[in-house]
């Protein structure tokens, strides 16, 4: 895998000067601002097809080499795009087969993404693109790396697409008589019989058949990588030591990014959080969630590749940001692990759907502004910042969010209509990080063996091997947290036979008979009777019961009301050298936060910061010898924290009690010996 | 019209083995549960068409044969269905005609209901399918009836479709321009010329057309039966002794199943309460409403078909019943005439949509759960209350709801947009209950003679001789209750000019000049100066409030505000040996309560059970010399009722007090000459 | 332009006796009638082409000469339809083309407004009925003039709508190469190279070019009167004499009415508030404030065309008229400047989506009704105000309502997704008709030399030529009211460079940086240390706060909270001989009336009637002589006015206090000498 290579914080965003080209006095006066703004890196010509091949077959790209050296003889570094995130209306209008399909209506050209990712023209046309940028412009010092097309999403059904479905089933199940019976097809009278009768899910077809839903959400997903090896086939071939990379959207739900880590070489995330809608401190959290999810793609750090210095324009209602968000936020993609704070976009354009969307320069062309000084402010940081550069977040826990359960989740109809997949882990999220700790968040099938503590909630089906990897790990010494609707059917929706949690049983050592969902007005709560140290008597709990028999598991909790009052809630079982424990229903949030504190001191996890007031957030980044670590506020007031070494954005040496002020961040730097 | 002989009350639901012939042991555990369980009929083949047929022309039967021969040899006996619900995917793919089309698109193969009811090719594949299973199975011994296709619903738009529709026209009208005359079509200038002018009322078509768009509903009510009458052709010739029926849906918009009880032997109703969502009071009534319906459809008593025996998976919450719901909820259709307890399923699939839609045996494959002990309970008291088996349910008062009543209210504009017709019938069918009597409800066109009291509220359609039968009703006696919105059209949405309430003018003795909408934050009232035993002297009332004057009527209250405050709100006219009461306003629950009691005293009904605690219903059924009385518990607290006779389930003597508990039902016997 | 001839106020309304040419004792009753209810102008054959042309080029006409000739010996004068509001089905199932496109999907014939606006065919077929109506009917003397089709709307996107569309383009810009600049292209690559890549906005093609659907907008208005010169060429050339009209609707969003005038001799609008639906005193502004705007249509005085004399059936809850309404809100529409009262309609049809839309005579076809009383009084109450026929509503101040800003404030996306224009406008014109004033409301590139305060609200697009205007009227003397999101782009929604308000800020003396976006739970407000006579020390205000910087200008009133306060909220600048405010955030409503009513004082505004009670609203027309002043009392109770004149109702002569009862209106009339 080729490196993203920087020599500091990477600290820009996306430049759009194929907009520009009639302003040459616009596009003279971005460099000298970008350096004002201590800019050092830009992703060029995301949208730029059209510029770059007006007419078929005829490239210019001499616009693009001026814009390029003059970047580069200003010391300021290029991500370079490939443009295939909007194709130009003459193809659309030449080729209708690259637009989309959907309920039988091919898509007319427009908006972005609205290309059919099984295109053999789409496919060819993109290719010879990139081979064209790639032997123009590979070899140019300023290219750091590829930012291969932009927010990749969507699907499409047109016939290239149903007979690229057809084959990635094909290679997956072999037979059709395979797909009858693991899809159990014979319900409702479904048995295939020619691989022709299968289709897409659609609104005017087949839309009961759940393991064809899954499929289908898997091919895309596969497809779409497909497309993106397509894509960057002659970027590999022509420059092997650029690294790739696409802006992912973190939890967005069509890919399962983490499959992408063959082909990608690093990340990008672009974060747009809701700051100044009313809770900062969830959105701190739900940011970092996310962070902590997208550091897991692949094994180099990660890349804030968009954000926006103000206000956005899409949300419903856009706020700008307050003094210090944009200094906070920035600074919270580092330390969750990026090594780049770019954002969208350098300058508004004058038009178009984003003409009012943040951008460092606005309207008014003036590097005098609140937003351009706070953009200065962060570059200024980030240089302060230069010792952390590419240090790693490591951490004891594992929270494992699995794209295919969430997906097999949706699915699946009963006991709940909505499932609250991600809500459910955010909780539990959000309960691990009030102990001041680093979390990883991963899938099923990741190596766990480094970690101590592994939360795997709600993981209600189990791919292949997942079992005995969670087995392992419980009987190598770890502890394992799993819950209701746990272990109910395998990777193709078929449900496990003789009793849930399926192949866990043993290991969670209960058995799961029924499962009650509760109305959002229903209560239930744990009781328990001699709480472990740390944890109260009861708790109020919802949204789903099981109802479970112990087998070997011991009982902690137990229902507190309904015909259930007094069967198990909390249940944990001695599994090799580990325990595994068993949370029977969805708690109050409190819960969450007084038993992973429990589980933290059962397990001795190191926590880098005890004690710390309800939405300040902390987060750890080390390399050989050094800890970095950041203390962020997201409550609106000044804060206390306890906290010592060297202040990075100071210089001070800091020890004992520090207050952060409103939308205040802290960055010390100590030796990794001496930390607690 | 055949029967359904049956030695004992049918226990037992859905029985699918065709989705376990790869799983011997299962189907071998099948039958040794179900004794078990003291199930004694089971629905075998219902989406059976793949394994029936799995490809073109090759009927394979062995596999069901086995299962039937099975299934005798243990003393369980079938009802076999027709596989029509769903059609094989070959058939899809190979006759694209079977499928729907809506806005002009022709659905792909998927989901259940998806079939053209006019294609000639899937009325001939339906045809020869059932004429094979007729000759395979209809003699055998095991087979006591015929389970016609599944839940028939949904609508076609094809070429075929408005070719049929057109012919249905034809039928109806005549010609053009007795179509053009009745529709209004000079309106907006919607005269047609030709046929071919007319479609189905369609989302990117005409949609304005009230007359239209209800020929439309009876259309599709009409050519499904007329596709029924198809499917069982050959079973009537083949075994014309064996009853045939179609599991319905009881308030289901798509169709007037009153119209169908010349061609279904005896009815299904397919039951799915939602108990423990808040308000199990309401539930257990609106329950009763639908049984009392569901009964009215054919002479034969009803079978409950499906039910659950704990929770379904597609409610947007699925609650497990709670202890003795099952049985009283099973029983409670016994109460209200059903002659069987049938469950979806026997046993939940490994996958497809419904895997984890409650059934008698779960993934766990044990008889050993709470479900399959309630489900054993069930079939116990089955046993014990064979002497009921049979008996009839009989009334004094009629509740007329009309399909077709149902539909013109929904096609007609104003005065209020949500015309909540079911929500009104429901409130006088509670009324009526509170009473302590049974109560039937039956279509406008229904033979009214029998009848006491019958309450007629919001009868805005007037279909051919029903104003002459409800005249020829009270004048022979009988008391009626009519209430604003009645009587304004007639049965082609056409206004009867010369005042409202058109031809029940005479009847009601009043003139509705104006009808005036409330929205849901306006109140009025009913005053009643001198009001009749039992009622008070004013209530709430919202709405709708028609301005009426009294031509032959006496006021016996009238509205308490607004400008037409001391103008007639409720009225009573004598016509004949009886009366008509005209209520023009939508009045509090209580109301009804306390106006209904003041009827059924002023027409001397009899009640089954005096003064029962909100929330204890109650039902009789009767044979020759004997009374079954059904005391039901819905309120979650223990209730008092008083009761006599011999508690059927327990075999005491009982008299006097008696304590249900929580969900508890007491069902007596005594000879009916004994009760009150 | 021809004009409206009327000897006294027009009452009637929309009388359809194609409907009932089977009930000949109906027509001949309706005369009769109409002749009792002071019915002196009705519009005729508003729906009838299937009457006039029920085959192909056969042409019935006989029935409608009759009509008319009847009407004429009445007296009674018609306002003759053309009948291109609704197609006959031969036209629809013989040229499918007549009928719109959209998605791709033609529609089938069916509802009303369902024709392409640019099908040859459906252009032919008009032009030749309109030709043939002409001919027939144009010279008759009881044709007052013409009712062209009926409530124009909607759209299609069929190919010959994309060819006009291109055509349209061409027309406005000349080449694809100013598109592209004017239009932004470039940003995601969306640059035109041929005009065929060109097609309207829709749902499965392009959604995100503003400047695109701010043209297609733009076309669909300027082709709808295309369409309408098409219908009106054989009138204007067979009886110039008679002027044409059309039924607009107000603020409806698909035209820009104002533009039509050049076409149209004088405007109707269809009017139907929601009285009753809880706030009369708003539903009378909201009423009052439409009016208004329609008035400025044209130089002609605008007619009521359609109102409805009780209850409506298409609102959710339609209710009924309290007593006095319907004279009240008849004469409201006279206040403010029309000519006639008319209803839809005369007779209530038996059938037809509208049977139960309220009309002077209903299906008991009795005139001895509630509203047949109502609609009577009305029509002596026009005779009593004969004086008053053809005089004005003149005003000295101005609201800028622009259709134009409005849709473009709809494609722009942010910093609020729901941009409040119509409710924003609406809380300014209470404002100022609180001071007892007449308002005009006229579109940006009205005259504006006559008025002495013109309020230009969310003036988010400058049309050209606007930014001078505005400076012209200031720079003589005007005062100005601007506000945040004010001068932001030009007429293609592209943004101005170098500092917003663009060619407002010398005007404005202000630099908008950024605008933040509130929540609906967030508040701001408005500090002025030192508040103008008249107004208060404090204001709330939400939604949008502009941070501004003043150049010229001085800080009246600063922001009350938030990162910004202190900064200024609310600047005046002094340019010229007059002064621009600029209102930085959306205050509350208290605010604009205090505001106004300090302008009124400060810029000599005469007041028709001062200290109104809240919901009591005034308006005066005037004549050379004379002034016919209203008070009309929407509060639901008593209320007193100051008032001197003859009351022209009861031909009293009253002075000072007077008690408006509920839905009371008083019309004096005075000498413009002795006015105050």
């Amino acid at each position: 895998m080729a490196k993203l290579m920087l020599s500091a914080f990477g600290h820009g965003g996306d430049y759009n000067p194929d907009q520009w080209l009639d302003y040459p006095e616009v596009l003279e006066q971005d460099v000298e601002l970008m350096k004002k703004a201590h800019v050092n890196l830009v992703s060029v010509a995301i949208f730029a097809w059209s510029a770059l091949e007006p007419e078929e077959g005829r490239y210019e790209t001499a616009w693009l080499r001026k814009i390029i050296d003059r970047l580069y003889e200003n010391g300021i570094s290029v991500l370079l795009a490939t443009p295939s995130g909007a194709r130009p209306a003459w193809m659309s209008v030449k080729y209708p087969e690259v637009l989309r399909v959907d309920k039988d209506i091919r898509n007319h050209h427009g908006n972005r993404h609205n290309h059919c990712f099984s295109s053999p023209v789409y496919r060819q046309k993109v290719h010879s693109m990139n081979e064209m940028l790639a032997r123009e412009f590979g070899a140019h010092p300023a290219v750091k790396g590829w930012h291969i097309s932009n927010e990749y999403s969507g699907e499409c059904r047109c016939e290239y697409c149903q007979q690229a479905f057809r084959q990635w089933l094909k290679k997956r199940y072999g037979t059709l008589e395979e797909i009858n019976k693991r899809w159990w097809t014979a319900f409702w009278s479904k048995t295939f019989t020619d691989w022709d009768q299968i289709r897409s899910p659609e609104a005017n077809g087949e839309m009961s058949l759940t393991p064809l839903k899954l499929a289908w959400r898997r091919f895309v997903s596969d497809q779409t990588l497909d497309f993106i090896k397509n894509e960057i086939e002659p970027i590999r071939r022509i420059c092997p030591d650029k690294p790739v990379t696409i802006n992912t959207m973190g939890f967005h739900y069509h890919f399962d990014y983490a499959s992408f880590a063959d082909v990608i070489d690093f990340f990008g995330y672009d974060s747009y959080p809701y700051w100044g809608s009313g809770d900062d401190v969830k959105t701190g959290l739900d940011t970092a969630f996310t962070y902590d999810f997208v550091r897991g793609f692949g094994p180099q750090n990660w890349s804030l590749m968009e954000s926006v210095p103000s206000q956005v324009n899409w949300h419903d209602t856009c706020k700008l940001k307050r003094p210090g968000m944009h200094m906070l936020s920035s600074l919270q993609a580092v330390a969750h692990g990026s090594d780049t704070v770019m954002m969208f976009q350098w300058r508004k354009g004058r038009g178009g759907p984003e003409k009012f969307h943040g951008a460092v320069i606005s309207h008014d062309s003036s590097g005098d502004t609140r937003v351009f000084r706070d953009v200065t402010a962060v570059g200024e940081a980030l240089e302060k910042l230069k010792p952390a550069l590419g240090s790693k977040v490591k951490s004891d826990v594992a929270l494992i969010f699995d794209q295919q359960n969430r997906w097999a989740l949706d699915v699946a109809e009963g006991p709940q209509k909505d499932k609250q997949y991600m809500q459910t882990l955010f909780e539990h999220y959000r309960g691990l990080k009030r102990l001041g700790i680093n979390v990883d968040v991963v899938r099923s099938e990741a190596d766990l063996s480094a970690y101590k503590l592994v939360a795997a909630p709600y993981l209600y089906m189990l791919l292949p091997g997942v079992a005995d990897k969670l087995k392992d790990f419980v009987s190598a010494g770890g502890t394992l947290v799993l819950s209701y609707m746990s272990g109910l059917v395998d990777e193709d929706d078929l449900c496990f036979m003789g009793g849930f949690p399926g192949p866990l049983k043993e290991l969670a050592g209960i058995i799961n008979t029924e499962t009650d969902a509760l109305y959002p007005y229903d209560e239930n709560g744990i009781t328990l009777d001699n709480p472990p140290e740390g944890m109260k008597a009861g708790y109020k709990s919802g949204f789903m019961c099981a109802l479970i028999n112990p087998t070997t598991a011991r009982t902690v909790g137990t229902y507190s009301s309904d015909f259930y009052k007094g069967t198990p809630a909390l249940t944990v079982n001695k599994y090799g050298k580990g325990e595994c424990w068993y949370l029977a229903t969805r708690p109050e949030q409190s819960f969450l936060e007084d038993f992973y504190g429990m589980l933290a001191g059962r397990t001795n996890i190191q926590r880098i910061s005890a004690a710390l007031p309800e939405g300040v957030t902390v987060s750890r980044r080390e390399n050989e010898n050094t800890a970095f670590t950041f203390y962020m506020n997201f409550t609106g007031k000044p804060q206390k924290v306890a906290a010592s070494g060297r202040d990075m954005l100071t210089g001070d040496e800091i020890s004992g009690e520090y207050e952060l002020p409103v939308n205040g961040i802290l960055v010390t730097e100590a030796a990794l010996g001496e930390i607690c």
